[in-house]
């Protein structure tokens, strides 16, 4: 079974592509109607995740509607540390809440390495989804970055500064290590066992990583990441550390496919420090999306000729916002899809 | 009447130094419980900075209690706002509300142009606390840059992602010009008033740099911030652009005396990137004082060895948080106090 676009996938391992491939963070959500229809049907965001027919159903919407080069499976990143044994709660308008927390070592020691059994409704979700799609585009899988995961456990909400979270890596190392580590086996579990469900490309997401000084981040994000990519390289896999300027260079040498940027990331600097062996994934402000069609796409092929024909997935610094309108979002997809270098 | 300790504004003006200067943004604060004393006297936060008399008081406490080399003169960022006629709330662990907000053309008309009689309280704050320092340190006067302050009157609050004050950069830039021009003309007369009612220092703060893209924050930012350190420069001044790691070349070339770093910000890569004629300012981790007092010693020395002996003030990267133990923020800097090159 080959794919008939499979042009993300081509770019992601540095080979020619015809033109520059295209999908958006956040596609499958609430900028689409047919979105918010399927979700008002069930009982929330969660019931959606954990529902394979309805995620699936999602998934495949965005190819359908915004003509995206590949669908990206619909879940959470939260869905390991609920598989370790912290299970969280999605609240309207306030986000993530975890009931329990990590504070001591036996809490750590009573965390069980998940597996992708734990998983099942993910992996059931991707198999459904690669029905679905019927080889048209890539199906890409994803994680959170250990450190992102760790930052929830410990702070057990989203947070302005994640001080708690870091506070446990100045006062507690070892421990943050082993919790690190018990995370970072439960992801690869997680990750192998989506691409044997059919996963043809994976995204590490590291939301926090702009939290962590470049040493912190080091010794305790980095590690892990590399760790990942060594266990993990069956399908092209990306690296998108938001705010992690400080650490391109670094970047540049994981075991990885493709590295992503955010907007405030200059592209050419950024190729400069993560060299040539990486695809770059990116990088428009979300916020361009509320501008009028001329602006949208003039600076879409402005970004377009900054990357270059080679070696670029177009997407976003961050995934869409809620409020964006569809047929501007479309506009940019449409933009990138008919410039030719 | 000159100044006892005035090794901060040397080290500002690139002079020598016997030992590198050091003060805390929040040092006045919740970690004082002298602090906290006053404050439970008082209705709330905005109480207090609209009380010359108390606001006085807890400016001081720091250079008693903590020890550093400067006070900063205890009030908000939104005090231009509220002049300009958007009147905030500050809400007990919310933040900053604003009731009115700024979306037409007309409601940017309706604003005046600030000047200190608007803000009679911080200048008659700043005149008091002059009296009370009796010269012993310098008194640091402060204002929010022009694109943070324009973010909140468009948002009404903080934000994750202020995507409805870059929205309307894209979608209205003339307007935001407008505007952005207001505040910095009302930023300026502030700012002069200080330094008239006694403050010997200056900083502008970017609290929200890191949301813009490097184009926006050339054209919506950073030439605002440039007309001030034009306008002003009677005394030594700081710019601190949080999360910009991006326009460290441009900051390097702004009429002021210091540039803050926070601690994502590499020191030998941004003495590099901004040039040898700015003192740079910061950028330890607030988190780091949650560590033991030997691993907070050990990373502060490593911080001044990165810095240098010249054109350093030491700081955080950030302000303090309010559940720091007092006895580690004295450590802090009774390390760099004591530390000889």
């Amino acid at each position: 079974m080959t794919l008939k676009n499979d042009l993300i996938l081509r770019a992601a391992r540095g080979e020619k592509v015809e033109r520059t491939p295209v999908w958006l963070m956040r596609q499958a959500g609430r900028i689409l109607p047919e979105y918010r229809k399927v979700r008002s049907k069930m009982g929330g965001f969660k019931e959606l995740v954990e529902t394979p027919e309805f995620a699936c159903e999602v998934t495949i919407q965005p190819v359908d509607i915004l003509g995206v080069d590949a669908a990206i499976i619909f879940s959470d990143i939260l869905v390991i540390p609920e598989a370790m044994g912290l299970p969280y709660q999605m609240v309207e308008a306030k986000g993530p809440w975890f009931e329990k927390t990590i504070k001591t070592a036996e809490d750590i020691a009573q965390l069980k390495t998940a597996d992708p059994d734990d998983l099942h409704y993910v992996i059931d979700a991707i198999k459904l989804t690669k029905i679905g799609l019927n080889n048209r585009v890539p199906l890409i899988g994803f994680a959170g970055a250990p450190w992102t995961i760790f930052a929830y456990m410990i702070e057990g909400s989203g947070s302005k500064t994640f001080s708690q979270a870091k506070k446990f890596l100045y006062t507690q190392p070892m421990l943050a290590h082993q919790l690190l580590q018990k995370i970072t086996d439960s992801t690869i579990n997680y990750l192998k066992g989506q691409v044997a469900a059919g996963a043809d490309m994976l995204q590490l997401f590291d939301s926090w990583a702009g939290a962590l000084s470049p040493e912190q981040y080091n010794e305790f994000s980095l590690k892990y990441i590399s760790q990942i990519c060594d266990a993990v390289n069956e399908v092209p896999l990306t690296v998108f550390a938001k705010d992690a300027h400080f650490v391109r260079r670094e970047m540049g040498k994981l075991n990885c496919n493709s590295i992503g940027l955010d907007w405030t990331m200059d592209i050419a600097e950024s190729r400069e420090m993560i060299g040539g062996s990486k695809t770059l994934q990116g990088n428009m402000d979300p916020c361009l999306l509320y501008a009028d069609y001329a602006v949208i796409k003039k600076e879409t092929i402005k970004m377009l000729k900054k990357f270059g024909p080679d070696r670029h997935i177009a997407n976003l610094g961050h995934g869409l916002y809620p409020d964006l309108d569809k047929d501007k979002v479309i506009c940019f997809v449409d933009t990138i899809k008919e410039f030719r270098f």
